[in-house]
């Protein structure tokens, strides 16, 4: 959910303390305009702009939405002043938000070429103020979330390892989390996925491997009985590779790029008629 | 300024209502660390996340500072807890800051390579909530915060010349605004920039022209007996062509995708002695 | 985490304009100290009332801790008049909390007395504004927080499974949900419980039963093979019948009146010496 | 007032960044309905939870209403992710303040048995972030709302008394406080009473004792021609002794529980039809 | 009290997004200095800012403190950065609160030269956003706040005794009010004055009233025997006439041109040494 | 712009927790009405103030408008409880404003009877909080809002120029301002003047000088060829003074007095048909 709050901060911040040039008397129609083709997201944020300046939204794309260079995703009329003022904001949210379903989009076609049913996944590491938009512009483009924050899912790390041992890392966890909360374990080694998935773990994060590592760590589970613990590749996966990481096997390939380096997708705002 | 409440903002929104991996007891110490060449930015806002967990900040490089991979940009020492809430956050903020400094001084080491005097700016076109982060990051790359915000500089668009007419829509504009705001005006011909000029143009606006017709522009400027106003370059430019843009001769170049485009530098938080 | 932003609401709606009484000067210590035995919870945010004010902590206990009538379980020192103007508010919060955490305690003893590995939960009815804090504090008394917001864990609730059918419910919200994320199926007969656990429900929530009817919807379960599918049982759970609850053999009891119905432990707060 | 503020940190608190089971199509209507007798309260709040939403509120009985089960207090229609999404927090706001407006109308109908003038009144013992909900909840079940906060009247306390006599304190607060501000003096003693009056109180506070004590201390007051000050019982008066304090012919009994330890009044909140 | 919050609107409306001129490396000291003489008010606010920029504050004078023109009120040492950000905010908020101190001290001197016990205060007339802030200059000049905010004291009001008649709407507003809550009655006429009384107020308000009016008043209310109900007179009262007005009896005479029109006192920040 | 959390606290601060009086039932109109004449402002705030609490604004004049005593200048129709909600906040703000445009009015009024072209200006000296409603307040009385914050344009200060020269301080906030930026320089001295042209400055500011160093000034500047840079004069200027200092030539005048000190308009908000 955006928040009042949240446009009001936007807003300010691109409005200054008197913004002469929108002084602009009588009503207008306005429209946001895809100048690229890419999946339109953050919608309901543009949306909420509009709103809150008392500018009535007539139409718009559902977020998710593949659109061409050229194509209007929203629609809007009110008084002029008002929609002049939402306009910048709105192309910001709704470009830096599609920019990102753009990119997980393609990430995602390029897994599932190899893997049906393989899942593209985002990470913490979101622009700070942004985490739920951005969350769900990885949604429209196809991926997974992951988790949303800390408290989401327990993530058992390379340090809690180093300082427990695994299988006590994990019950030291398990009996601090609900029971409502997954439990990952993060491994270095193949040697090690067999081990977390013996120790309890929902899910097996395989840090850092190349794809042939990854696929050892997989045989190593199925060697186990393991193969039904849900399994994750994570660390410096790109466009190019994501494709051979979903080829070995894993569940799910997250990458951090899908949120912290997506170029915005190019938008522009036109009034008028 | 970076606001306690932002920070507030950012660490609820990663940790969540309950953190049960950060329920660490003991000091430690932690460094943020440079996984890639670029220029660090941010960093203001990083210790000022670390403050407000009272966690000490020992040690910092000064925003614009080159730095290698494997360089240390961030220390820190306090309690672990605290220290681990902190440094997600601080990861994302500065590798987004100094990610469009990074590029930022690419852009500005491109141009610089033709025209000495030239400048380059960025745009309105940031992330929305982070509007003076990412204008400061500009600035630690070497550009130009081109105007902070819709009431710090007037900008006469096509729509008011074609309205008004162009002189009467720098009048009208000249009227409403403070004698200490610059007006610059956007025009889309050559034959159009003198005309700006004479009628009062602070900055003159080239807006979607090639370097050919951005010095045709510049050339009616000087015929005209205006070359010292000053002249702005703007639409579609890329790290490709603004070399190009800052040889035509134009004072300041500008570039949205110097905010809303810069993939993230990347970086690492590594805790421990 | 509790936020200074919180920490100012709190006290400016119990100071108001202008605290005459406490225009004292001056320093003094003070205690807060328990009048009834309990278990202490909400100290942190205690703390932080205290800090907001720059009134130092000198000792506290930790949350979870069993106290007795008598006993401080924190102790400041500063400025007359801002120890005055914690005090109301540190009361406040921290006999809310160690209320919650005081009954979740009984309960707990309660269903371990028949069940050594039952949890007892609670649920998301909790008081606006303190969600963290009163999930934190059923932590401190010994319970699990269950899901700490709708986007923690999936609920498919009633409502979907009369409109779609349990399994493609379930098939819906797994599509949909992170691979991070648990799903729990909530059933209203012992016949449903193993067609959710075969659905690839998490955790199957026994609603609104009765301790016999909940026992005969694990015997399904274990005549099904699902004997390792988590179950819950919830609705209407007392701390008369926590106990019959945890003796049908559940993982988990949640009751909603270790938020919304604890009394606040008894506690004052003494100055001077 | 409840603030546009709060209701977003409310919601916000209860969704989090991704709420799957909330992205239901189409609209709905949708019922809060008492699961026990009661008397409603904080119906103001939950309006607004659901405005906030832009879910219309259709009908609603006003607070102070004695309700029976089953019966609708508050009715909403709009789209249903919206009415999904305010449900919980409507529950919690209303299920808290008409616990507390409840136990106050039993307080004060156990009170008036044995005296027809007598007030109930709460204490600023009130739940951190809903001191006006609360206090108005109280008027809602038929008490006092006593001191809003700590300008609202001025206290002179114990610890005032000790330092600088009562006269002193009282002449001392007289002077600061303004002329529109009531003053109550708290006696421990019933031979301080008559005092406290002849200083200028305009309440006298009886703190922690016993109905005969209080009988007394009333006594002392008419025998020195001060039966017209106001007076007030306090501290530890539960639902078994409030009746006594009554008879015993104060004006004004105080009870913290009726804030701080009211059991939610069981509501569930039903869709459709 | 000054939050954190308001700290916060007060430098980032002030700073903007980008200030280049206070980037200036070093420590500096400052002192803020009347340079005209008056009362000093507002100094916590000041104090507040620079804390909350990490400016130390070394010596300041209390409010209420009468100070000459050279005279340094507040001395700070930190940053040079951070003294310059919050040298301008500090200077107006205190020169804001000290004008209306040094007004609210002319109107008490020239009220006490007729009358030795009447108080000057202020009403409900002040700046949003700085209530308390203004009340609390009112009571550092010597006045009395007057009512704090709504909920404070009950004004019984011009049309509420048109729509009741006087006796009803006095004891409407006596049954929903707390105990703990002043009355003050609104009258027209010197004849409604005993009347008001009677009813129950504890205040009557002499509304729009010249002096001799006033007088009037006084001794309709003593030949009913009502001498010791506290009286005010208020209404278009000026520097001018207030001393009329004291003269005429009365407890207190309330201005609001004490808030909403009191010249900002002339201070100024200086740096170095 | 004004933000709703702005309305928020304003009312808030007005209402605090419990307003008896307000909770009047039926629907009622009311207007805001000038006691005395004047120029309108801030109405964008008293509107929205009212439709923060749902009360239709039925009629308002434009900010800038003259009005005489007795003149409507808000009607607005709703809830009778939010209107008296909104009335004293909505007087408050609208007087306040008004007060600053009839101010600047009249000192415009006065330095164009001696110069055509001349502006009047506001500084920063404004109310915290109200940097933007007091700026546009300015406006409406016929001024220029000056800079609105420090990094709107840049002011060369006498401590720059002593610490660095005047030609290297200019050259060097030169290098750090935007060239969107104004810079502005300060000299105590008419022999400055030509050099601050000369040096770059888009604006020379006399400071603290009487008028006929102004003009001495003016002149050093036109001996230069400098006669083109805009000058202002700024310094104790008062309504006195402000038309010699206009009469001297320069381009703008700036006074604080204009927001620090300006009376508020006399206004009262009218219930009823």
């Amino acid at each position: 959910m955006i928040t009042d709050s949240q446009i009001e901060g936007w807003l300010r911040e691109d409005l200054g303390h008197h913004d002469v040039t929108n002084q602009v008397p009588g009503e207008t129609a306005g429209r946001l305009v895809a100048k690229a083709a890419g999946v339109a997201a953050g919608l309901d944020a543009a949306e909420r702009v509009f709103e809150y300046l008392d500018v009535d939204v007539t139409d718009r794309v559902a977020d998710g939405t593949s659109v061409d260079a050229g194509k209007p995703i929203l629609s809007v009329e009110g008084p002029a002043r008002d929609v002049l003022r939402g306009e910048r904001v709105a192309v910001n949210v709704t470009g830096h938000a599609s920019g990102i379903a753009t990119r997980t989009h393609r990430a995602v076609e390029r897994a599932r070429q190899v893997s049906e049913s393989v899942r593209v996944a985002a990470t913490r590491k979101t622009t700070p103020g942004l985490r739920g938009l951005e969350k769900r512009a990885v949604v429209a483009g196809g991926g997974d979330t992951h988790r949303l924050d800390l408290s989401h899912a327990v993530m058992v790390k390379d340090n809690h390892i180093t300082e427990m041992g695994l299988e006590r890392a994990v019950e030291h966890f398990d009996d601090r989390a609900s029971l409502t909360t997954k439990l990952e374990v993060e491994v270095e080694t193949p040697a090690d996925a067999p081990k977390a998935a013996a120790a309890g773990a929902d899910i097996v994060l395989l840090d850092n491997m190349d794809p042939a590592t990854v696929r050892t760590a997989l045989d190593r589970l199925a060697e186990a009985g393991h193969d039904d613990t849900l399994t994750e590749a994570s660390g410096g996966i790109t466009m190019e590779t994501v494709a051979d990481y979903a080829a070995a096997g894993v569940d799910v390939v997250s990458m951090g790029s899908l949120t912290h380096s997506a170029p915005s997708l190019d938008l522009s705002f036109r009034t008028g008629e």
